[in-house]
């Protein structure tokens, strides 16, 4: 697109904003700093950079204050911070096992985090909308300091569209077509812009902003709930697809004389590697959940040699899907979430074997397969991310502009 | 990144590079049109437009002319218009079956085309080269007009790695660790920059530019020569991976129990929809190349069951493999390349038959499987534009700088 029709004074005002989201993003992504090391991160004049601190330090955005000394000589640099209590959102995650509640600061502070379990199996719109409702109210109550809000998102086990939040289908809950993005809005009853994707989506973008994918803007993530799900990134940006619905990884067809799959289909990647395999091939119901989760594990850790075989099964079926995943994408890293994170110490060596066999030599070569670093957290951290992203998108939006936060009730 | 350390003469003249991109790639990928259309198109004011317009008529890139009147009252505008002969680029394949050369000047206009056939199987080096130089030498000596060569493109059946034009590896020429970008810039001793890209990731950006999805931004090509390849285009944009090895989409892992296939793996996708497949299931050898395939399309246009069930079974792995790409990328549109635009008549049906079984309803509702419209030539006209991307991003280096362009020896 070209640049046209423009005008110096706006053209000002726009080279501001960006400038004022440049910061405001190095200091969410990596914390407080030295005005010498934004200089170098933003590539921005030290003077532009001091100006820009004192427009958000005025506005309550952050502050400065002297590091401790670290023996080294000389007058220590300042270290600017954003205040976690500046601005905060709520974060919501909706999941097989559990519903979760948090209120996330700027700067990617937890300031209050609430998981309750939930029954598997279908559940009612209403009840699970009612129960994140009162997790909130209670959250707010307990952090009365916490006053604006200024966004809120939400994970699901579901394919989601992301413009408007509807749930197109979320197999565990039994949901299809569910307008969660307005539901949520209606019983929160907060005014405040509510954004939902993915969790697995959700879960790439917080371990790339936080966890095992820092640095790296290339990536696959698998989480493992009960199916199978994933998130793209691509050029640090997330693959969604023309309507949000890419990465359902877990519906990649790898055995076509498989098991009949959830989603209707034959063999897909969740019939060889989800939950349920696990827990039927180590002797276990395949419903017993988290718990036969834990307990293959515990047997596992004894040398058990049931629990062993079923981990290989799937440690091979994860292995053979990666590969694919590896020629599709030639990405720089693939991060195990969810159970195959704790399955890693055991499916590691098998899964490379895989690789090896079956993934073309070049992109192979340049691959690696990590585990999770927020483990069962990482999609809810996502969720904050998510609310935060119009605020560091345009933090001038924001300066002095305290009618866009919603105020806790007194 | 911030914009920073700016300064408002630099800026201006960022800002024009930028609207003299805008308008040679407007008039590149749509042709002539008036300057009304121009205004529409890239935002620029009037003045601008005239400005810029005027700067590139006096470095001889465009032109204005009066239109055709077409029956409408009130004075024509003139169309602006590039002017092939202006600027060129070499494109080059290698490919299986042939290797072509083509002049293709500026706004993708083919000055000339030649395509040889070359025996199957394992392929030296030099003779390649040397024949892709010889075929050059021939096709300038025809077109002494065309003077201004401004790149090389090259498009080959392999992995490539983009910076260099180092082909990992070419199985079906037995290529192995080529650095073909030396090679070619060697033996063509143009002087110019050599870009070299795998032939389906050039399929696909030809498609997108001059084919059946012209306008659309996310989009899955898949080529069918021997093998399968496969070309991605997210957002506009090329999803090449970190080194450019992605899009090995004959190399996704469909039927576990199924046949080795040539990169040492089992059960690829292109062990299921591979040309020798076909020809093999219809009763031929399958080493029969294309002769083969035009058999079994002939045999199948007469109701030859035996070459109907042959390609049944292709359509039908195809379906499966398009639903776990549907799954993975929620794209716009797919499109059939190579020998897979021929089959689309007949596999068609089946195709879309495997996509409402496999893939999820959400992402199967957006998308259409198209066949090519460019045929063989999409990863030739592929190789013109990645040799034209230097001048559109940046016309400005062009104006003037004759230097930068080859002339053609007396």
């Amino acid at each position: 697109v070209a640049v046209g029709r423009e005008e110096i004074g706006q053209r000002s005002e726009t080279v501001r904003r960006a400038n004022l989201s440049a910061i405001v993003r190095e200091l969410h992504a990596r914390g407080p700093q030295t005005r010498s090391a934004l200089v170098n991160r933003t590539g921005l004049t030290r003077s532009a950079i001091r100006g820009l601190i004192g427009e958000l330090a005025a506005a309550g955005l952050v502050s400065e204050a002297s590091p401790q000394r670290l023996g080294t000589p000389g007058r220590p640099s300042p270290l600017v911070s954003l205040d976690p209590d500046s601005a905060s959102v709520l974060a919501i995650e909706i999941s097989v096992d559990s519903l979760a509640v948090a209120i996330v600061g700027l700067g990617g502070v937890v300031i209050e985090l609430t998981r309750v379990d939930r029954p598997r199996g279908d559940a009612s719109v209403n009840e699970v909308v009612g129960v994140v409702a009162k997790l909130t109210r209670d959250a707010r109550s307990r952090r009365r300091s916490s006053r604006r809000l200024i966004g809120v998102g939400a994970a699901i086990v579901g394919v989601v569209r992301r413009t408007d939040g509807m749930v197109s289908i979320a197999p565990n809950l039994g949901w299809r077509n569910v307008p969660l993005g307005a539901r949520l809005s209606d019983a929160l009853g907060l005014s405040l812009p509510v954004s939902i994707a993915n969790d697995a989506d959700l879960g790439a973008l917080a371990e790339h902003r936080r966890g095992a994918a820092v640095g790296v803007d290339d990536l696959v993530f698998i989480s493992g709930e009960v199916g199978v799900g994933g998130g793209l990134l691509v050029d640090g940006k997330p693959l969604d697809g023309i309507a949000g619905y890419a990465g359902e990884l877990g519906h990649m067809s790898i055995n076509p004389n498989g098991a009949e799959c959830r989603c209707g289909s034959v063999g897909c990647w969740e019939t060889e590697i989800g939950e349920d395999v696990l827990l039927r091939l180590a002797g276990h119901p395949d419903d017993l959940g988290l718990r036969g989760v834990d307990e293959v594990l515990r047997a596992a850790s004894e040398n058990d040699p049931v629990a062993l075989a079923a981990i290989d099964h799937v440690g091979h079926w994860l292995g053979l899907g990666i590969a694919s995943l590896i020629n599709l994408l030639n990405p720089r890293l693939v991060v195990l979430g969810g159970r195959f994170a704790r399955l890693h110490p055991y499916v590691g060596p098998v899964v490379e074997a895989e690789l090896d066999r079956r993934a073309l030599a070049a992109p192979r070569d340049l691959v690696r397969v990590v585990p999770s670093t927020l483990g069962v957290d990482a999609p809810l951290l996502g969720a904050a991310e998510l609310a935060f992203e119009p605020l560091l998108a345009d933090p001038a939006l924001w300066l002095g502009r305290r009618d866009l936060m919603e105020r806790a009730s007194a």
